[in-house]
């Protein structure tokens, strides 16, 4: 197994299989730019590139990584981020001397991951939210329309999705507050405004565009992957009870656009090769637009803790597989661009909350508690049915291999009391 | 009434009561930078900007109209539009010699629309599109779920609205082309996938916002028109074949998703004071965070042109008015905002189909042919039930004021046929 000169702990999610592509700041001052995590250091690459050790590459010259974004590095396509991914592992290899026995380099190029701030990987254009998880859709359908019609006609033919709110997609840490909205609980006759009282969370996996398509020219599915640049973990905050009142005909609104957040560290699809699997056998057999040859799904194992202000730890509630999702990131590329809608370095697309079909492994609030029927206890006897002001909900992922880890980090965030609002 | 020393047309769109801004390039060379439109002429701000006349404003030195979007000057905010619309007016003014006397700035600072290309005026962060004609919502929903149930409980109390696509918003003079989907015919038993047979348009009006508003911290109502920077035509291209099957639960997606036009001229709020008018009388009374003490709406009246590829002009399908719209564009923003959702400066928002209750005065194929059931003819004796290829759809409006026009150009769009796709 190949090892970096970089003491990387057995448990730690960024061992030079993985490599992560994020945008930090030191603590301590500096521009924006570019890293990838190994162990419990930050790579600077824009350190790395001024130091020439990326000349016989493509992004010699270019600058990239002096960026507060990925943006740039993402345009530049697949073969290009290959080049630059062997690279870096060749330069974190024990057995490379180029940066193992420059120790000025060394002080120049590793910070400490706690040494520095996570920003936003990426500029989004545009956040596409699907619905992909078919435990979730029929979990749902069941609470809202009862048994007999759980599934929507069209969810077996083509992955449901619809457009989120960019701006408001933050990065992990941010604090959440808790959002005022319309809502028309079921004792009155008429709508009321407040704080909503059932703020939940989405366990959600979301993936950054690299390279886009031109308007008007679909991706076909057997290149959909090669259009994305990396996997995050992703919170989508809802509120049900605003969402209920708002969604029809057109859908989500001001139910989910006051938050959405993702984890900092962009896990390139190439180190999620080895933990490739197929995806649940899809019956009716889809359009041919939409079949997808080769095994479309990851095997990452996901779990969601909870820590309210009177916990001294996290505890867990849910943990799932993003492998239990239906519809693959690919045929939700080619369906999205199938009528010609482009895509953008940078743009996010999201899976939908991930659910199987065992209880602990929903993933949001309103499947956890079956719509507050049956309420989630923890360890001090707290019981929560919807988010607390002061909770804090952490997300967290990995790739199981032999004997190290494909890691996503975590995505974190505290629920702070709505705004005194007059 | 003030007049300019540049011969403008009774009734061209552009007096010096407009002044609307966009963005252009000589068609013989040159980046993109920003305009005023003046009868038919652009008055290039650049320019002006290298030549001083902006020295004593709070844009000098900033070089914000050398730039190929107008998201910088938008950001500055509301005085700093006034002061600079207040300054143009005084350069174009008949009686002010600086520009009118000075043939070396006049012939550097004004080109012939007709020698220019007008780009996209803002980089569009985010698109929403709202949903805000009762008209429009009842014939829709008449159509779709009978006369009882036409209207959604929820239309009355809230601006029901979704978020759209922002990468796939296009200039006027854009050609669209048919989109390829998924659908699923009355008399078919599973859903089939071709190019869509029932393209449609959608008569709209857009705002760009200017000034945006932090994350959590909603626009109260009263404010909300601070934040506005000018309004545009906009042609919401749907598919609603595509539409129909796949908008449940979550909404629009790939039937709107392929393209949205927009009018180049971004129409200042300041222009459209004199043609303030009250938006419909509201029942019952809105919730508190959207009662609007002032006139929310304006006298815009707005056609729709279709000419096919075998008429030799152009001819009238719709004509209607932009203030028979209910909700208005404060209570749209404060709506929108309301749960903390921040604003940027950019972002498009957008009125919905705007329809009134005669039928010319409808604003789509599909209320106008009532779903395909009364074709539209044409005076060669063509029918239109939906779009047809070939087809040249123009959208225009303005405000009639007394001896001058106070208007938004066009927004104008060719069907082209789908790809042959394999």
């Amino acid at each position: 197994m190949v090892r970096s000169f970089i003491e990387v702990e057995p448990d730690s999610h960024f061992p030079i299989q993985n490599l992560p592509y994020g945008v930090f700041r030191p603590r301590q001052g500096g521009l924006p730019r570019i890293g990838v995590a190994i162990g419990n250091y930050v790579l600077d690459l824009a350190a790395l590139d001024r130091a020439d050790c990326f000349d016989k590459t493509a992004v010699s010259g270019k600058a990239v990584f002096a960026r507060p974004s990925l943006n740039a590095f993402m345009a530049m396509g697949r073969p290009v981020w290959s080049e630059l991914r062997a690279t870096i592992g060749r330069l974190l290899d024990a057995e490379e001397p180029t940066l193992r026995d420059n120790e000025k380099l060394r002080t120049a190029a590793l910070h400490l991951q706690s040494e520095v701030e996570m920003l936003l990987p990426a500029e989004i254009g545009d956040y596409t939210d699907f619905y992909a998880s078919k435990a979730h859709a029929t979990h749902v359908g069941i609470m809202f329309r009862g048994k007999e019609n759980a599934l929507m006609p069209n969810w077996l033919h083509l992955p449901v999705g619809y457009h989120g709110r960019a701006s408001s997609v933050v990065i992990s840490g941010t604090e959440v507050r808790r959002p005022h909205g319309q809502m028309k609980p079921p004792d009155s006759a008429v709508p009321v405004f407040g704080p909503s009282r059932q703020l939940d969370f989405e366990l959600e996996m979301g993936w950054l565009i690299g390279t886009g398509n031109e308007q008007g020219l679909p991706i076909p599915i057997e290149e959909a992957e090669d259009h994305i640049f990396g996997l995050v973990l992703v919170n989508d905050w809802s509120t049900r009870d605003i969402q209920a009142w708002e969604y029809q005909p057109l859908g989500p609104f001001l139910g989910k656009n006051f938050a959405t957040s993702i984890s900092p560290w962009v896990v390139p699809l190439e180190a999620l090769a080895p933990f490739r699997v197929p995806a649940p056998k899809q019956e009716p057999d889809p359009l041919p637009y939409l079949r997808q040859k080769k095994s479309g799904s990851f095997d990452i194992q996901l779990e969601v803790y909870l820590q309210s202000e009177a916990l001294e730890r996290q505890e867990r509630i849910a943990a799932t597989n993003y492998s239990y999702l239906y519809w693959t990131i690919a045929q939700q590329i080619a369906h999205h661009t199938v009528g010609g809608c482009n895509l953008q370095p940078g743009d996010l697309l999201a899976s939908g909350t991930i659910s199987g079909l065992v209880k602990e492994s929903r993933g949001c609030m309103l499947e956890l508690t079956w719509r507050g029927t049956e309420p989630l206890r923890m360890s001090n006897g707290e019981e929560r049915i919807w988010l607390a002001d002061g909770d804090r909900l952490t997300m967290t992922g990995w790739c199981q291999g032999d004997g190290y880890k494909v890691g996503f980090g975590e995505v974190t965030g505290r629920v702070l009391p709505a705004l005194g609002l007059t």
